[in-house]
């Protein structure tokens, strides 16, 4: 995960203690800038006749590149390091998230309605008629994001303590989007029966359940498990969300490109959880035409009606003993490429074995299958899943809306019209006109995103009869 | 649960649209005074020449007297009702607890640090140093809430949905008053097994285990088994947390009455989770002669060194098919009456077989052991479990500083002598001078019980061995 250039990732602030001279300051900024250091920010914390006490804030390519500008800076005369600290670990001291009231306890009066003896009326009141749980509870606002820890970001298995940071940063996208209660549910055992059962068994408190980085082809399973045994909706955001904002992305580059998706040749590389829930999507969108590849090349070459008929669980027509051809081999010709694999597969030249006007979503994290920096000259419509390039793919563009949606209709599940409904939104968030090869996707930060992909689910939930409610509860009214 | 008297419980807040004329606020008023109602605000929501719209706030007995005095208040020429709504049902709309973000997420920048790709290095960390969870995630200031609904308040075993409202009253006692994240955990699940597999599958996330609301006696065996095989610590809150304030205050009310908890004579009502936790912390503290009685009357009347050694487990020495004597023979000599039963078990003057300068604690819900406005004058000391009587001797005031001061020090247990060091914190806020019968425990919004507790509590910890850190984590550094 190295990185060569700086970058925020690896933010540092050094407080020193600098002789309080002219010329002393800029002394020490050139110092950090000469180590290949970027200068964030400056800051004076305090200052007397001696000394200047300043916060230098500055990005470093990575941890050994941290090392050696601090020890530059060492090294300065008339300045001395008080204490180095690195921004992306101070803001998780403590972690991201925490649980509040919505009112405050200031007296014993509201104590006794919020807790004994006034709750046992509601207690009570859902007792009598348990569908008011909905209304009189957290429950109707709250998502449990479920990981076993084994398929962590790009790192793998770390299992469920190291995933929890990760879960707390979705938990918080959750709140800032989409204003939902996220909590993470990290899970100390790997066996599926036991993720199915322990889910089943905390289930009353939450209205829908996330799954995240639980490896395939355990996910699969897992996911349909869940979906027969529960009565809330539940949805793996790793294939899901990924493939409503490839599928979203892809609408849009078709229509830049002047291609037809029921026509175009498509090859998926990476046939892991995301890979293989694009492959469903895209064969629910109308796509007839694609290849999947896997590290033994392409092992999924099921064509038109069949590999449409099978798009639910597509693992029986993979063969990984049985590759038919090998990566390179399928890029010939083909219109679209989506990479969900890993960094550096292809050599940008690669993409010129593509069809004219192609369409490459390279999003491996952090780096993409081929060099975004060069590839970019070899396709027509270039995306990455990272934000320093333009076009990023994130799911999580898709998960706040789609959860915001399903649970504001109270919807029994989340349906593939549902998720399709969520691509079409996200993708005519951008207008034909301003379509370009750089713009076939809104940000993340555009306003409009959740409010249009949550008002799409929420129609086709009450369109095809899923939504169990129409009167959109406020989640928090007082 | 039907009380006589208006009470907060049942405050309804009527919005009236009232013909504006001199006269017509006071004949509402008094309509509503006639009818038995108490009031407790009347507000402005608009004005003009011909109508005022008002909310008139007043509380009631119970909901049938609700529906007599919205009833009165229709028939009044010149008023008409626009709504009537009930503050505690409104208080619970969408929930009482939210999941919210300890930054906002404002960049781009600010993402990539909390979410991909810069969480990536945090995970990588607590991969590599597994104690890193706790200072760089949410679990060291985290608690569950978990139960199964089997023992709800004092209404009995109504499940998992119906006891989420009660859970969300505890959260919230926990964030007002300890700054502690605790979220609810609702089994759908009765069986012992799968509850100890279930919250051992789901720990990783956080510091500690809060149990409330299970049964007994599968709580005892469930809290056991969550010990052993949990790193986090574990506590039921209806046996601890209570036995905790009812030492603190049998300490005050002994000290204030001038005898000895090892010579007197000790009478527990109701040997459920509660009341068998009382025994034990009470042998622990020095009690040598208690007596347990349940419906079928004494039915734990070992004494002295074999009650003693058995204090972990009371109940080989429970024999409910062999009652040695009824209740009222128990009361003959008693000192202190302990009750955690059922309301209305006594009568008055039955108080009048104990000894002189007798200590009663009726505090079953929602109507004490026997009358307290008659009682009282049978009892030198008297305390129940009700904010609207002094001496009110209510489980929040343990369990938000035991958990504190068991986070701040991370401590692996909390033991038997951390239960005492609460206890004698939470006794020795009231100096001897101060005592009387009506003050021998404080109020749950006294500043000083948390901080009190959770420095006992950490200090014993330290001292025993059991703290696995002594730097307190700030918990929200930034």
């Amino acid at each position: 995960m190295e990185s060569k250039v700086p970058y925020s990732n690896y933010r540092l602030t050094m407080r020193l203690e600098i002789r309080n001279r002219p010329g002393m300051l800029s002394k020490v900024v050139a110092s950090v800038t000469k180590a290949g250091a970027i200068i964030a920010g400056v800051d004076l914390v305090e200052i007397n006749r001696k000394v200047a006490i300043r916060d230098i804030t500055f990005d470093v390519a990575n941890v050994r590149h941290g090392y050696q500008v601090t020890t530059c800076l060492n090294k300065l005369k008339g300045v001395r390091t008080i204490s180095v600290s690195d921004q992306i670990f101070l803001m998780h001291l403590g972690g991201k998230i925490t649980v509040q009231n919505r009112y405050p306890i200031t007296s014993r009066n509201r104590l006794s309605m919020l807790y004994t003896p006034g709750v046992a009326r509601i207690a009570q009141a859902i007792a009598d008629h348990p569908s008011a749980i909905h209304s009189l509870t957290v429950k109707s606002n709250s998502v449990a994001i479920v990981t076993d820890g084994s398929a962590i970001l790009g790192l793998g298995n770390l299992g469920a303590g190291a995933a929890l940071p990760v879960m707390e940063g979705k938990a918080m996208i959750f709140r800032e989007f989409a204003g939902i209660n996220a909590w993470p549910i990290c899970l100390n055992t790997q066996d599926e029966d036991e993720i199915v059962r322990t889910i089943q068994n905390i289930a009353p408190v939450f209205g829908a359940i996330n799954m995240e980085d639980i490896s395939a082809p355990r996910c699969f399973r897992i996911e349909d498990r869940l979906k027969q045994v529960l009565d809330i909706p539940v949805m793996h955001d790793d294939q899901h969300g990924t493939a409503i904002v490839v599928l979203a992305a892809l609408k849009n580059a078709l229509k830049f490109t002047k291609k037809n998706l029921s026509q175009c040749r498509i090859l998926v590389n990476g046939l892991g959880s995301a890979g293989i829930a694009c492959c469903r999507i895209l064969l629910a969108a109308g796509a007839r035409h694609i290849l999947g590849c896997d590290r033994e090349g392409v092992v999924l070459a099921e064509k038109g009606a069949k590999l449409y008929r099978h798009r639910r669980n597509l693992l029986p027509l993979i063969h990984r003993d049985k590759p038919v051809m090998s990566l390179k081999q399928a890029l010939r010709k083909a219109d679209v490429f989506i990479g969900v694999s890993a960094g550096n597969v292809l050599e940008p030249r690669d993409l010129k074995l593509m069809n004219k006007n192609n369409i490459v979503f390279a999003m491996a994290n952090p780096d993409p299958e081929v060099d975004p920096h060069r590839a970019v000259a070899y396709a027509r419509v270039f995306a990455t899943g990272r934000s320093d390039f333009p076009n990023q793919i994130n799911n999580a563009l898709a998960f706040p809306g789609v959860f915001r949606g399903t649970l504001d209709v109270r919807a029994k599940a989340i349906s593939e019209e549902m998720k399709l409904a969520a691509a079409e939104a996200l993708a005519g968030l951008i207008h034909a006109n301003q379509l370009s090869s750089e713009y076939i996707i809104p940000s993340i930060f555009d306003k409009r995103v959740v409010a249009a992909i949550a008002g799409a689910v929420s129609r086709v939930a009450i369109k095809t009869g899923l939504a169990q409610s129409q009167t959109k509860l406020k989640a928090e009214p007082l």
